[in-house]
């Protein structure tokens, strides 16, 4: 497949503009072919702006249309074959394996949506219906249903060049909740954003919409970032990547003349606890699968573990030998590209200089060449970490805190001090756990996803889950960016008082001929409205 | 009863400040004693403490009892008996038959989340159980539930001192939740938010709940507004008010290092659309209910038409002089306050002054006492209206303005140019509403409740009411304040992986003991997981 290294406007390849940039390959410590043009404000403009004339039709469409389209685009994915992951592995350095799977992820998210939305249950119908002899005052009929909420504006994130990328989350969701989407891509993988681009733009055209269902801007500038949050017609913004840049995105878009929402998922440091019968019972077994899980993906997962409090006791100091004999063992890893090569390093060392921080760092160092993470695993006390705040921040990488609590007290009050993450884990016997009731209590307040006797890496993609949590884990921590309920950031109530039937939508109409489930007056039923 | 003249903080009279204020009879022209003593910045934090202890406790309350505890504020408010609504009108100029109506509302608001929390599906369960067997992975057991946010602060409007003050849909669907809440009465009725204020602080003892369950503060400070918001404890934000006062609100909780949403209802002009069918059969009908609605409260509710747009044709020179005449024989009416009486003066004159405006205007001038709104509509052409941005604002008061259309182009056109609004208006007859589908489709994008043929003052207490709007009509048009979906804006998602299910909340354990509708897999079901 030739790419073509440019932006997608409208289904249109747009002419090249004068500055370029390009990918580079993490692994091999080269530059990719064939450099890509970097989008202009004028394009970001004709993108939105055919997006809204798309949002226009889009609200008319049939959700079995919506299903047939996401279909198009898991097909069409799927057809572009291994030159996909071979170009995703070259731009990021992850295995064809890891990218098989991420792929398969990728396309049964978009079948998740599409039977979402064939099914249409989603949109939350609710009737209340009229009372015309309630006293001391008629009730009116009232009819509430989820809408479309307009453009979405969407940003590629490095860690999951396919499933939080082009098609991952956040576009397939706006899409299945009948919204036009606007992606800037990744610049660290602008060849695998345009081949999904080209891939959905196919399923646009397949289907009949209106081009300006998608378009996908390349570009390495943050003015192109703040020009598509704060464009008049962009309506709601999802994000995944670095604290910093997701909290700019939320500035801008809080400071418009019309504050939107930014659904960002940033920083996590993920916190483990280890209980003291577990520490005894598995200690050895814990440290292995948390040396694993910290390792994963070269530690480049929003749900790496990045702190571990651990109460002093029987097994602590095989539970730290064994840590540190991992992690000194351990062979560096390729990282995304060097600037988050050259950031993890960099905080890395800041870690270490903290006073009463000790490190088990890889023996075996990075290669100059290409970038490299060098694992590494650092113990201090409670007292140390507590003060230092710095020591309670992220660390994209391969590395970990283990906090040594002399105390259960100082476990609590670790959890009353930790900044919101997207999970929190628990090591614990069946046995002790209900002694800890309380440290599960606050582990709701700080984190969206509660682990017991697991790792966090590894989202499920289902109905049920819930990846986000308080701020910095994410802008907004009453919703997800995986799972079904990833659809509820681009969609807004309307109500309808009094309306003739015919002029409803067809899931709030009397004989309900989509056959979804609606609220009647509270209760949820298939039944038609008498 | 006798008035302390203090905030309450933590169920206790604090003590008294030096600085104090006094409410203001609007229809008298009198001031109305006691003083009230300004809450401090100290009290703030006193009061956030606290708020965050007792949320400690609510967590873990059952839902039972957190009905109990709503039942028992309506009981006790009930019991204030007619000392309520007289101080009320005293302090608001509202006649005592309407503040018996919006008790009444206030209190079924409250019943109707009592049984939503006793109920219980409304917490949104998800449970997607573990599949040993599933290929190429196993699937873990995820478990999902809603759980409370944590302090929540509110502030009571101006213009509806039950239904949306201290006892109003924020509060209540605040404590639906299991959060604790501090409010900040509104300083033209402070009497009222103490009465009201008291009859919480008895329901909290009564129940025995954590004294931090609940604190009201009394000022008319902004920077006890903003340091509220500000507060690292407070976790979220309700509010109903000016866009200037919501706005500020936002732009402080959007600067915090760690952002908070805020629930602001603010400006909405609520536009009308009379389609040319309707204005023809039922002109005169339709002038009297707008005139009608437009002087409902003297113009002070939330959803006062404010804008109607006409296509000229037959019936509109008598719809136009219809209107002429009743606004230039209505009678002033009392305001809230003289601040609000003044700022409607003032944008009446404003609108009055800019050229292609008419305007018929109540022949009686307002008396010079006491805070008086003078009835009137404006009439302009559609171009004028366009052109002239002043005119796409709220007054707040008994006015209107009615915009003449040349063709079904332009009242199209309008719908694209206006800005949110809760409640948007067609009046048509049931033949020609098909003919105007795309007027309903726009309005979709700029309204949170569309009326056929009704007036949107009146607002449903229910299931399927949305009351809200796009900005600047609130500042998350996801949410209601009304309604028992109201309840989303205080709760968050948290899931549970791979949890004994001894130590899983009631509701997501296997046997379902609270017995709710749960999604299993997907599906809704009362079933227990096997």
């Amino acid at each position: 497949m030739t790419l073509h290294g440019t932006s997608i406007v409208g289904t249109e390849i747009v002419p090249a503009a004068q500055k370029t940039f390009t990918a580079f390959n993490p692994k091999a410590g080269q530059t990719l072919q064939p450099p890509f043009h970097e989008a202009t404000e004028a394009q970001v403009d004709q993108a939105l702006e055919l997006a809204a004339a798309a949002a226009d039709q889009l609200r008319g469409v049939g959700s079995d249309k919506i299903a047939s389209f996401l279909q198009a685009i898991a097909a069409e994915i799927e057809a572009l074959g291994d030159a996909l992951v071979e170009r995703a592995s070259a731009e990021t350095g992850l295995d064809l394996e890891r990218l098989r799977g991420e792929r398969a992820r990728t396309v049964n998210q978009i079948k998740l949506f599409a039977g979402l939305v064939e099914e249409g249950s989603w949109v939350d119908a609710r009737i209340d219906p009229a009372i015309p002899d309630r006293k001391p005052l008629p009730r009116v009929d009232i009819r509430r249903m989820l809408q479309p909420i307009g453009p979405v504006a969407v940003f590629g994130a490095s860690n999951f060049p396919l499933a939080f990328s082009v098609a991952g989350g956040d576009t397939i969701s706006a899409f299945a909740a009948k919204n036009p989407v606007v992606v800037k891509g990744h610049p660290a993988h602008p060849g695998t954003s345009e081949m999904v681009a080209m891939a959905i733009t196919k399923a646009v055209r397949s289907q009949g919409l209106h081009e300006g269902v998608f378009s996908m801007l390349q570009s390495t500038d943050p003015k192109i970032s703040i020009a598509l949050v704060t464009h008049p017609k962009t309506k709601a913004v999802g994000f995944t990547g670095s604290l910093r840049a997701g909290r700019a995105l939320f500035d801008a878009a809080a400071k418009r003349p019309n504050p939107i929402p930014v659904y960002a998922e940033m920083g996590s440091v993920n916190p483990v606890f280890v209980l003291p019968g577990a520490l005894k019972a598995d200690g050895a077994k814990i440290a292995d699968g948390l040396y694993k899980s910290v390792l994963l993906g070269t530690g480049q997962f929003c749900t790496s573990p990045g702190l571990v409090f651990v109460q002093t006791g029987e097994g602590f100091d095989e539970f730290r030998s064994a840590l540190g004999e991992f992690f000194t063992n351990a062979t560096p890893g390729t990282m995304l590209n060097s600037l988050i090569a050259k950031g993890y390093a960099e905080k890395l060392e800041a870690f270490k200089k903290v006073s009463g921080v000790q490190n088990f760092t890889a023996r075996k160092a990075p290669s100059k060449g290409c970038a490299e993470g060098q694992p590494a695993v650092l113990v201090t006390d409670f007292r140390t970490w507590l003060s230092n705040h710095l020591l309670h921040e992220e660390n994209f990488g391969p590395a970990t805190l283990i906090v040594q609590c002399a105390s259960a007290a100082e476990v609590l009050e670790a959890a009353q001090n930790l900044d919101g993450s997207l999970t929190a884990t628990i090591h614990g016997t069946a046995e002790e756990l209900p002694q800890h009731a309380k440290l599960v209590d606050l582990l709701t307040c700080i984190a969206g996803r509660i682990l017991f006797n697991g790792f966090p890496t590894g989202v499920e993609v289902g109905y049920a889950m819930h990846h986000g949590g308080p701020y910095p884990a994410t802008t907004d921590e009453k919703f997800t960016s995986v799972g079904t309920a990833a659809i509820y950031r681009f969609a807004k109530p309307v109500c309808y008082q009094n309306f003739p039937d015919a002029m409803l939508p067809p899931e709030l109409q009397n004989a309900n001929p989509r056959n979804i489930l609606r609220a009647v007056n509270g209760k949820l039923t298939r039944d038609n409205i008498q």
